[in-house]
């Protein structure tokens, strides 16, 4: 009896798995390039790190947590997001003494969150993220868009746009929302119920309420921009004039606002326009948290970083139909024919691909034509081919498949002949 | 407030992940090399999943998993092993159907295990594991362990040790299984509960329990190469006789049987006798599994695979005093002086990474002296100093910090300058 996959999850299978590998690697040079390191935390943290630093009062902490009691009686859950647990990592492990400063992290791995199913969006899925946590130079936060932007042209991506905003210090925000309140205060009960407790806990978030998006007071609302103070106004100017300088174009949007309660001054998202991508645009949203790692029990230091859905930039790579070449041709598939010949190409295999050739032999006893009809689907450059009569005299045929061009070589010098054909080519 | 890592987990760090990076591309290039793709699977499955088929007597199944409920009622388990997920997908996904048989895969990823942690046991550890399944051609078993040997003694492990065994096909094994009830019965009352309870399920594991390997009755039990039938035996003289082709040293222990209920035919563990290597000393285990794709709904397909702790890789690499040469030392430092300078190296660094330079500036408003002594610890071989003087002039000097020589070149010239100076070195 078969058991399925959990649902919202998927399995990356070869065919898939390298456009995977491919991005992977695309982002991960880029990273060390701009000289940010791996950093790798575990799938599972203490359920309060995630209650405590991602916000009570949003979606993923109240709905969507995979947490679950442990054989030790421990609330653990599997993270939804990769920045609470690398700014714990960040603290835990006193990474603010080093003297490299800031320090630049990037991760790679899975993210758990219950959510209904649909087209882009798993339960469980991918996020690609970096952190540059100890500086509040704006050079910086120009630095973390301009790698990201990086990663998406060199996959090739065109249609794609970054849009930021401020969110401001404390002093801007708490200006803000007082704002905030005093607007929505009077019509509160016209808005959903999320965003009636949110009215006090944290007035922000009304602006990002899917259900209440086109209530009249919506348009209206006060926007953050108007309450920055002079260091605020200064911080994101500074940011903007790096981007123009860095020729990377830019949108600012007053009503953008992260969904995790960490944020301040800058905060962005990517979108991808291309034609047919679906209903969810966003590939990427990041911004700087200065208080984050305070607030988790370490020294004063701020903090910047992003995150993007792996899922979506292959699905962004597909709508505008990027293609590229995947090098993972067989150099030579060793065909043979009677059972000696058979058992002598498992050491001849061997031997090749110790010398660094990519081969391949027939493990299902199929006849030679069939074995080359295996070699075809391989696309291998080369097949050599073993009988009893060429093992007797120690020799063994090999065909280049693209020419048709055959040659009779000593057994000893295969592995030579086919390093000199295979570079050849 | 700070929250801790979970007790069994680890951070992976700058520093130590490079060591990870290191070992994952020696077995991710051998593994393509032998023509295995990767596959990745969900981080949880559904718990019957494992139940059924890892082995309902096992410690894994009984003791050690972290099973828990998810908002849709479904009882879900974080995987504690590869293979069941790997099997369940080739199903699933109707991999039997390839024409390329048989379907040979890699994969690495994190697995979970409630056990008291120790050195070189964590709760969540990270395994690294092949199945090839589709062939039950005995050259298949001989190209796994080739392969694995490769990714070890590629990464220099010189002091590891293969012991094989086989666990026969299901004649053999209920021949011996008969043969090991009988042996046990009359005095399994002085045995502990958990091999009491084995003597009906699987008397087998027996042979495993750590508690009772002093009893007198486990050196004079039943060997399974007594009970191997013609067709288990000429199976496993062959893989026998191909490893000794391909000069990879082992020995036979017929005590040897796996922890987990699947396997048949050959089983094997690569260990390491590294001193101070510690008390665990496996490395790898693996072996054949000809009945789980089918006990899974698949149809009756032949299966061989092993897996390895990347952790025990990774203590065994340093208990036998391997190093290797990290190849991470930055190109260039742009140091600046004056607000202006220092603002124009943010596009400075940007186009020297856009065209491949590992570049880096300063981003905590340092004084000279502090950017040269940062320049020192991130080992770069050139620094790019500007001044409001050279911003002026659109000059820029270059230092070449292994012999102290100083060039001034033009600003618009800088990176093709630096390209071939990195280059030269």
């Amino acid at each position: 009896m078969s058991v399925n996959i959990p649902r919202g999850t998927q399995d990356i299978l070869p065919g898939t798995v390298e456009k995977w590998q491919h991005i992977e690697k695309i982002a991960t040079d880029i990273c060390r390039n701009y000289q940010y390191k791996e950093i790798r935390t575990p799938i599972f943290e203490h359920t309060e790190l995630f209650q405590r630093n991602v916000g009570d009062t949003t979606d993923i902490v109240q709905k969507e947590m995979y947490t679950f009691t442990d054989r030790g009686d421990r609330s653990l859950t599997l993270r939804p997001e990769g920045t609470a647990a690398v700014v714990r990592s960040f603290v835990e492990n006193k990474m603010f003494g080093d003297p490299n400063q800031p320090v630049k992290l990037y991760y790679n791995g899975p993210m758990f969150r219950y959510e209904r199913p649909q087209s882009g969006r798993y339960r469980q899925f991918v996020q690609f993220g970096v952190e540059a946590i100890g500086s509040e130079d704006p050079a910086i936060d120009a630095e973390v868009l301009a790698l990201v932007m990086d990663i998406y042209q060199t996959a090739g991506l065109q249609k794609i746009e970054l849009v930021i905003n401020s969110l401001g210090d404390t002093d801007s925000r708490t200006a803000h929302r007082e704002a905030l309140v005093n607007h929505f205060q009077p019509r509160i009960g016209e808005f959903c119920t999320d965003c009636q407790s949110r009215l006090e806990k944290n007035p922000l978030r009304i602006l990002d309420c899917k259900k209440d998006r086109d209530h009249e007071l919506m348009k209206s609302a006060p926007s953050i921009l108007d309450f920055l103070n002079d260091y605020s106004r200064t911080y994101f100017e500074k940011v903007q004039s790096y981007l123009t300088a860095l020729e990377i174009e830019f949108t600012v949007d007053p009503t953008l606002v992260r969904g995790l309660d960490y944020y301040n001054h800058t905060a962005f998202e990517i979108m991808s326009n291309a034609e047919g991508f679906g209903a969810i645009t966003t590939l990427c949203g990041g911004g700087r948290y200065n208080g984050l790692v305070s607030q988790m029990g370490g020294p004063d230091v701020p903090g910047i970083g992003f995150a993007f859905s792996m899922e979506r930039f292959l699905a962004a790579i597909e709508a505008e139909g990027i293609e590229w070449q995947e090098e993972n041709r067989l150099d030579c598939f060793v065909a043979s024919l009677g059972e000696e010949a058979k058992d002598y190409t498992v050491k001849l295999v061997h031997d090749l691909r110790k010398a660094g050739i990519k081969a391949e032999r027939d493990y299902q006893n199929r006849k030679m034509k069939a074995q080359f009809k295996a070699a075809d689907r391989l696309k291998a450059r080369f097949v050599a081919i073993l009988g009893e009569d060429e093992l007797k005299e120690n020799k063994i045929n090999v065909k280049d498949m693209e020419t048709g061009e055959q040659q009779e070589v000593a057994l000893a010098e295969l592995t030579e002949t086919l390093l000199k054909k295979v570079e050849a080519k």
